[in-house]
């Protein structure tokens, strides 16, 4: 059986400000990423998002970021690995200890962010965070973007990972994306945007800007949740993905 | 076999900023109170203090606070019941994470500063505290002051409590302490102070300043980390009430 | 001439987070208050709200607020003269400087949230705000609620006061606003919240709900900026004002 | 006359945490850089420590950060024009109202930790700086590494500059200090210190790590308030400048 994990990101938004369409893209995705207090989210938030999540039969996963809440976590800045280590954990345990008192069960581990980028091509936050995660729980499973150093250090310190594909993103001959101030970053035909996922999970490979067929590994989809077109977006690659015979479910 | 234990609270420090003596007051307690984030704290100073307690076979336990980082978390404000649910979770989790992930276990919960005071006087806190506590973990200790809202709280929802008494403080009649603003607030006397510990350890009563015996359960008894004459307090107090044949030793 | 200045919380958006109708508002209001960072907006945001109500010639006033983001400053919370003293000056500051730099200038302080409601009602709160204001510029008018302690503590350190009332509010026989818990504490009808607005600036007087006509000071009225029907009552408001005589404009 | 400013960095302290020996320190310098309360400081801290300047005679500066309060300010972060034009201008104009208020004058800007050190070699940070500090008040002095680019942007935009030079710090031939991370980066022995300071005030030059003299202004040396020696330092470099036949002044 072919399969793929649509995942989005989630519980952005902080005391009285309201971010995101939580509740109206979760019959789409089968992972939830719940930020965790640092670049967004807060306790009360968390356990509404958790509630919601669990409402709909949708996994729960911990999406730590940087302390840095004006900035969304969007900032990069200089990190050691200690400190990625330290307020992955902190983030993962605030979280798991809401999802015990909900009665449900962290799946897994996604960064957020600038966290995210970083731990793609830098090796010491990447190890970082994988060792928080396997260190808290070691069944935890750690999203990572595909190819990048953070699956690597995932699967070095023994986490199950799972590599993370966008539907509307191109990607580079190196397997990395198309940095956003490109034109051709984003893909905003929703049709391509499914097919790019359709061939990435039944071919284990996309074809780059370069007009180059790479290999990849795609175990779940990044959704957005929040623009003008997410929700029509989610539905429409939900549908196609499935139309094309694939199965859409999180991994536990 | 007549026993008590000693708490301390400790972890204080944020990022560059160093508060408190822990490594030096160890050695006289068997219970530290470990700061959460909020009030003071952060997930590397967490783990350092985690360590060291460790290190000294003392037991762990949270210290969440008001997420009043510049007050010091003693600023008492308005406060729902799902707001100290939702803020004492989110803190214990994270410590609970990192306490598992350097191989300890958690004892207990004890609240810091207003928090703390609101939650021994005001049902609604001391209720939404007790409840975030046995819903994280019902084999949790839940610390509060004798005689308080929060002791009997955490009776009605399930949990083991444990009465705190000071040594250094005077009190009233109605079991609770008399305010700092008072002059006779607090007890300088080393060997009084001792000696109040040991007779509200053996008798469960305490003279009040209105002289007045009233019944008083003291199982656990705070010892202040800082402060001038901190550690020559903790250490005398601990001896004088080993001399007087009471066990000092934690809960579990 | 009656004249009365119509006054509007505004820059209550922080980093990415989005709040308020600002643009929309601002054609209806002549003073509008900019939060300073602590309960809502970073600098930033100040800067474009500044930008904003200079481009709509609505005067400028700074609105401080508790240092609690998470909670938008409506919790109230012990604070000291000093500490009073020392948030409004900070954020005052912050605010003139980015007011300076953008060629307007400072017209009026108003309070925010529980800041507002405490200055209200506590002398020493009240004064620390009024000596702050006083000492960073003495030619800011001070906003606060009509009758309150506030007001008394700006004309006593001697600044301009400017006693502000609410359209949608109804009014105790000792002249404070009745409680949002009471049922009757909203007035929805905007023609009703109208022909009070001019009542009490053309008769300085307001009929409370026990049915008693009170003495009230209306120099400045408060009008909402977020909320379904803000936009339309804020437009009508100002409408019947205008066309029962009242001349609608700031103070300076 | 040949003359130079010593400065330092002050006001570190933030709530309840201690951090500095400001007021030991203050007989030794002429230039106090006050923390604005994002990387350190807080309201209360500021003014303090303006009163204690002020009592000392000396010059008043605003040393604003990233706000990065857990980091002490000193990891560098991803950072527009406008961030950095809007963080220094919200912490210049919060400083400037507490001196107003304390009847001071502010007299230049000095960034603190990774803020300083991004200024020093990227130009959009650069420019975002001084144009702030200029908008606000262009009679402030711009204080900056000499040889950086923001010593360039501050003289670009019609800023007065102060090129700032270390006692303790070695030299490389392109005129940066040698990293922290190499083992002749600190100058130990004070009398070496002292004698670079005066060689770069009266001869304008200085003599690298690779023993070539190059050029270098020194209007203003740093001199640090934290450390086991710090005190002893200040001293005793003040008093060999002097010795020199220097006059150490500030400059308004």
């Amino acid at each position: 059986m072919v399969k793929v994990d649509l995942n989005c990101d989630m519980g952005e938004s902080f005391g009285t400000y309201v971010k995101g369409t939580d509740e109206q893209i979760l019959p789409y995705v089968t992972s939830a990423n719940i930020a965790c207090g640092f670049h967004a989210g807060d306790a009360s938030t968390m356990r509404k998002t958790v509630k919601l999540a669990l409402g709909h039969n949708v996994r729960l996963g911990a999406h730590p970021g940087l302390q840095d809440l004006i900035g969304f976590g969007r900032r990069s800045m200089d990190l050691s690995f200690d400190e990625a280590y330290d307020l992955v954990q902190y983030q993962v345990g605030a979280l798991m200890g809401i999802v015990k008192a909900e009665g449900g069960h962290l799946q897994h581990v996604k960064a957020h962010g600038a966290l995210y980028n970083m731990a793609a091509g830098n090796e010491e936050i990447a190890n970082g965070i994988a060792k928080a995660v396997y260190d808290i729980d070691d069944q935890l499973i750690l999203f990572g973007l595909a190819g990048s150093k953070l699956i690597e250090a995932g699967e070095a310190v023994g986490l199950q990972t799972a590599s993370e594909v966008f539907a509307d993103r191109t990607y580079q001959n190196n397997g990395m994306l198309t940095s956003r101030r490109e034109a051709n970053a984003l893909i905003e035909d929703v049709n391509v945007a499914s097919e790019q996922v359709i061939h990435m999970v039944t071919e284990h490979t996309v074809k780059t800007v370069q007009s180059k067929d790479i290999a990849i590994q795609a175990d779940t989809v990044c959704i957005h949740g929040d623009g003008a077109h997410a929700l029509a977006f989610a539905k429409q690659v939900r549908e196609q993905v499935e139309a094309a015979g694939i199965t859409v479910q999180a991994f536990k």
